[in-house]
């Protein structure tokens, strides 16, 4: 059980650290790559073209702007690729999500949320759920936590007021 | 091995109807439901909570507008769930792609087109094929059949002028 | 009398501290509750189901993002929901403002402008006013002080120039 | 008891049209006026001014383009205004929409979707429900009505494929 | 000859001041004022209505938000009126762009540039140099000017390179 | 007194002859040119070098997508210039609407709504009518009529419903 | 002297036939090829890799939605790829631009207008241009004739109304 | 072999000098001009009508907002003009951009990524590259470049994890 993770720019790794924070949490093996669809084509079309061969069972794909990465390794693997669209200076990330979640038929990406590093390393460990029980028992812990803490910022948080 | 289609509105029929031929295609089971997180939310989270249950391991949601569904089911299950941002007349689909790909840290959905219904389908089956060998295979032998067609599109569409 | 207030997350209490402080002003009570669409969906449902017996007339809903916390408290309560849609750094907020205005036929969420918690407020305020004569009559004193207000900013910063 | 609606032209009534048959269905008594805050802005000022003498509870107001009527209305009423932001044929809405939903501190629209003439109506019908609990009620019991057309949707639209 | 400058909010003045500086550089008599169009409705209308009278010739108007201010004043006044869209913190001022130029017919808004306060005084000086040949002619100077300040520009900035 | 109407294509005609045909109705003369920023960049620069010469007191100019047209003409000439942003078949106006009004400092262009050719003409006539007292008066006397259609709207379509 | 088009899917042909006609009007050879960078990601990469071999000067490509098609060719050749954006029924093709357009750092793609198939082939021709003498005079031509068909448009749409 | 490059406000130096420091590591001549569309239109009409006589071959044009600079340059020459839409404060640069590529038919600008000031000198390199063979080495040898670069980062931000 392994995830591939592939970042366009190595000025993407701030955001890609989330997922990688939350794999290490479940305890996921993965690997982390630098390869850019335009600056490495071979390189991303080998590490798609050998996804299966090398272990992984689904990808995660980080990358800003005209945000060709996640589609053009979906290209080439059966494996699923998750998209996380990076937020942009200019633009504020909506062309990196266009770019990644409007593709054509055929070869879809799974997206998340602009910068939604640590929802792609939930989806993929979701994804990897259908297959290995402990995780999916492992997501269902992590949704119970989530819900603690939601409980608790109620607590501390939540306040009344009343003038009578 | 089943999936679940869930569409908000009976009018979703015929985009999701398109998810649905394609499962057929590769022979995945699946039931498809009409369940509306704002005018049926408790049938909503019914389906979502017993979802693992009733032997479903990926759900597809297709939603348009303020699209919650594809979120609300799942903030109650700990199985994959894709979102299918339907187009609106009015806004083309911006609203449903905003409100199903832009989920909170914790809660992702697997986003894809707006109105991507067959992606949505693919992504479901290249899910289940982390678990299912034979349906890893009919992506790789599906992406076969693209490739030819592409192919023959070529053959037949592409030309070339030369005025020497 | 009595006003809901939920907030998806901790993070939105500074946004949402303005709405109570206009309801003490106008010395309206309130609860406030952390409360998630999708980290905590059964608090939700069963803050919404419960809002009329627990005394509550109207619910004031804050979230970003994929914001389907006003509706899906809309979802499940005759009261009016109120939505503030919250701004976020990468989309500026469209994204919680499209998720929260586009609600479909048949469950409408009264929505107010991005961080507009002010008037997310005022409008509850209003909307009570249609039963409590002391708080329509409140709106009618606040309109006179805002009205008073430009003036003394009109008094204040107006200024003119005559180069004859 | 009874609810205003304004149309800042003839051209509105189509989607206008529906927020009456809601109330019609309702039982809930309206008037309905086309008034324009641009081309008779005296007139606007007076509806305004007068609805609390002249009867009304709640104003629904549905305009497009630069549509200023709802806060125009709003800013000259203690009773809530309802903004149904028409849509328009080269930016879809979201002209009216801005334009309804962006008010400044101090003076709210309750902004439903584009063109979501019903929303308006039902939201009309909430607000007065918390002084009339025949409203209220009624509320609950068109709440319950749409759920039995979502399940009926699902009888008659949802199906289910096995291969096995 | 007179120009009538209104802004929705004191907050506005570091804008318009700007709009006022160049007036004065090119001695045309303004007054300033705050009036809003949601907070002093009546002040808005008796300053458009009484515009003629007052003496001023065009009124340049700048809001932001859902702006209705450059309209509503545009609705009671034959005189030319000239939107300033401000700048908003979450949209950038996209709301406050389409909520001053998106008229209806009948009414137009002269709109410039979001921000552009120098640029309202300067259409408003060219508009009466329609009718006062001294402020044509200023304008023609002012042309001379900015030609002259990117000869400079051009003359500092401007450099070239030769690997010959 | 004489307008300038510019279109960048022959195709904006039908969109341009409203605002010939406002202007036909008060009275002002006119005269229409196809000129083409990019197509005819000479025939441009002269039409407006030339324009006061020429006669025009205030220039019109209709142009869609990257709509270069106003601006191009409000570089060479002192009088007003009016922006008409074209509808496009894919952005809807957007693109000409930003390429039309978010001018530099220096140049403005008096822009009204997308595909606004009336409220062009309506603006051009009271620019003049800061000149000429017959124009600000047909202004007037144009808005009492618009009252009159609204009010003649509200008689015929205005309603009432009243279920007691 | 070849230009290669290259066209995402055969449903690009009736806009990429456009750029073909100005192809053959100038006498330009050219390639026309189907091929996808999803769906023969190889086909692509050799396409691109083998330009200059096959005797390429400037490809042409053409793609929609998440529209990677460009920039992938762009990544594995050094001669100028240029990008026509295909238009979108959800997005009018605004996810079409911004992932033609928005391309990082270190490998361009030269852009033109949504569905601007005839100016990506006058794109190519001037870029040929720099390098064949008979093609800049071409495109030299080409303006005169544009400015000529701009002339007798006017010639033939301009009109002029005198009330005098 | 020369390049022209023109700003539209010395403002835009700080990106433009990006393009100038990437033509001078390929050794590619170049002269940068200060001159507006709109503030020095004569002179931005002499620069390009003369372009071809100035030995110019390419021209880089950077503008913001109603960026029309690259548009008016690409009129008057028939050599291929590179447009930079520069970034705005206020519209993220989205006003730039529309008006810069969105060029109709005719008249084509080679549009760049916003602030993609390095991108325009390398597309200007290619397309000297189809005439002069160094320079499309040198763009050759700069992908190896970039692609050593990539594996550089990847060598040092790479990383992996494996909890067995």
């Amino acid at each position: 059980m392994k995830i591939g993770i592939v970042m366009g720019s190595k000025s993407d790794y701030p955001v890609v650290e989330k997922a990688e924070e939350v794999l290490k949490d479940f305890g996921v093996a993965y690997e982390s790559r630098v390869i850019s669809a335009h600056r490495t084509p071979e390189a991303a079309a080998e590490f798609s073209k050998n996804a299966v061969d090398n272990g992984f069972e689904v990808i995660i794909a980080a990358a800003g702007k005209a945000a060709h990465l996640a589609g053009v390794l979906a290209a080439s693997t059966p494996i699923p690729v998750i998209g996380i669209p990076m937020k942009t200076s200019d633009m504020g990330g909506m062309d990196s999500l266009l770019s990644t979640v409007q593709m054509p038929k055929g070869v879809p990406v799974a997206t998340v949320a602009i910068g939604g590093a640590e929802n792609a390393a939930l989806l993929a460990i979701q994804i990897l759920g259908t297959k290995y029980p402990e995780l999916r028992q492992a997501i269902i812990d992590y949704k119970a936590k989530m819900q603690k803490d939601i409980e608790a910022a109620d607590a501390e948080t939540g306040n009344s007021f009343d003038p009578a």
